[in-house]
């Protein structure tokens, strides 16, 4: 009997106590292999962890879906870790779109322009000194004070960002005998042709057992024009996010990690 | 025959092609109005402007209610427009959250550095001379690159934000008439008191005949705790958005808007 963890959605990063970062993915994908999985006899469990509540009501029809919902990537990340170490889970399909970034520090620009006014002798031509400066600044500023209040609508806040830890990597590391699909977005209109180079050293950085590259142009309401590579450096391309799911599975029924197959290879109804 | 529009849920400002800045508001008082006024029978048209697809499956059975999709204030604002200014409406009730702030422009943390290193000698002790440095430095960055891209996960960008343009200021331009209830978000832990002079210069400055007052801190699953203040300076707290709902109706029920009633009054069933 196998287990199948399934994230579906966004993360939302906060910027304050009611704005956030996020990102435009839907989850309807994750949805879609849930459904198609679900009926199959070798299936016990689908944990299914989203951002979306419509995708929580969708599938509330499949008994064996378990279903997270979540909101932020250390939400994310608290409710994978107890599904990845309570259980032995076989299959993992992280399809969710995690923030790549936190939000570091918000100032106004008036707080900005201030810092520069006071600092600006203490600037140099030295790249790597004004580096140490605006750290110096940035980390004596007391915790982002926003995290608990709203910004008032009348500052121009500047951001900070600061990159995110990678969650798949903890994935892997929670659950390394998993059959892992991994999914990368691009956004630059370059997903006809893929840099086999790249897409073989992102498979093997991130332990992936598949990759699915998804280019953000080529995904529209019907459409989602999608790469996939595996193992042996196959190439696949598909069409729509049905014909995407099914490739996705039948890929995996073809495939077995370690010793045991990942899924039961079942013949097309 | 009354005319009604009611907004929903939240605005999401791009980032780059695939991120947004968006806002935690859910949408779920915007339903509940909508519902509690449909069964009027005075009640037209309730044109139902919301970013939320499990909102407008939830109205579905509504036939009075015309529902309208968007994602962006400036999808708002066109969408309302049109409504505004197509056929005259009775009642506006705005719940929907809208940005408070664009983003002006993204900067690489490298870029912003390389900037500072180049320009020292300019910067001076006077603000005002900074602050045009400043300007003229965003000004020459060609129009935000990322707005068709996607910001590396290597970066650690730093987000320039500038004020948006009130929304509502043009809903009562385009629709002077209209009944129109108003909503301000505070999320400092003041809502049990109210400032009565500040509420009463935003009721005047945005033409609002009623104003809704939430405290962030105050809003849980079944709790929502507000303030309603009406043009006579009375003020009623509520602990629900039902009970929220059902007192902005009853508010509205008593009062006229020009020589016509806004809805007609009506006993409690």
């Amino acid at each position: 009997m196998k287990k199948i963890l399934i994230t579906a959605g966004r993360t939302t990063e906060k910027i304050d106590a009611v704005r956030g970062i996020t990102n435009f993915a839907t989850g309807r994908l994750g949805a879609i292999l849930a459904r198609k999985i679900h009926h199959r006899s070798e299936v016990e469990t689908i944990f299914f962890v989203t951002s979306e509540v419509y995708l929580i009501k969708q599938l509330a029809d499949l008994p064996k879906v378990k279903t997270y919902l979540i909101k932020t990537s250390q939400d994310l990340k608290e409710t994978c870790e107890r599904i990845l170490k309570m259980d032995a889970i076989d299959l993992i399909i992280p399809t969710m779109a995690v923030s790549d970034f936190f939000v570091r520090e918000i100032v106004s620009t008036n707080s900005f322009l201030s810092w520069i006014t006071q600092e600006q002798h203490r600037f140099t031509n030295d790249y790597l000194s004004n580096q140490n400066l605006l750290n110096e600044w940035l980390n004596q500023l007391k915790d982002n004070q926003y995290q608990t209040q709203k910004i008032s609508s009348d500052q121009e806040p500047i951001l900070f960002l600061t990159k995110a830890p990678k969650l798949i990597t903890l994935f892997h590391e929670w659950s390394p005998k998993s059959y892992f699909v991994g999914f990368k977005l691009i956004a630059d209109g370059t997903g006809d042709e893929i840099d086999r180079q790249w897409a073989a050293e992102v498979m093997v950085k991130n332990h992936y057992d598949l990759l699915v590259v998804n280019d953000w142009y080529k995904i529209k309401e019907s459409q989602h024009q999608a790469l996939i590579l595996d193992n042996d450096e196959n190439v696949y391309q598909v069409q729509t996010k049905e014909e995407l799911a099914e490739k996705v599975i039948s890929l995996i029924d073809q495939q077995n990690k370690g010793s045991k197959k990942v899924l039961c290879n079942h013949q097309k109804n």
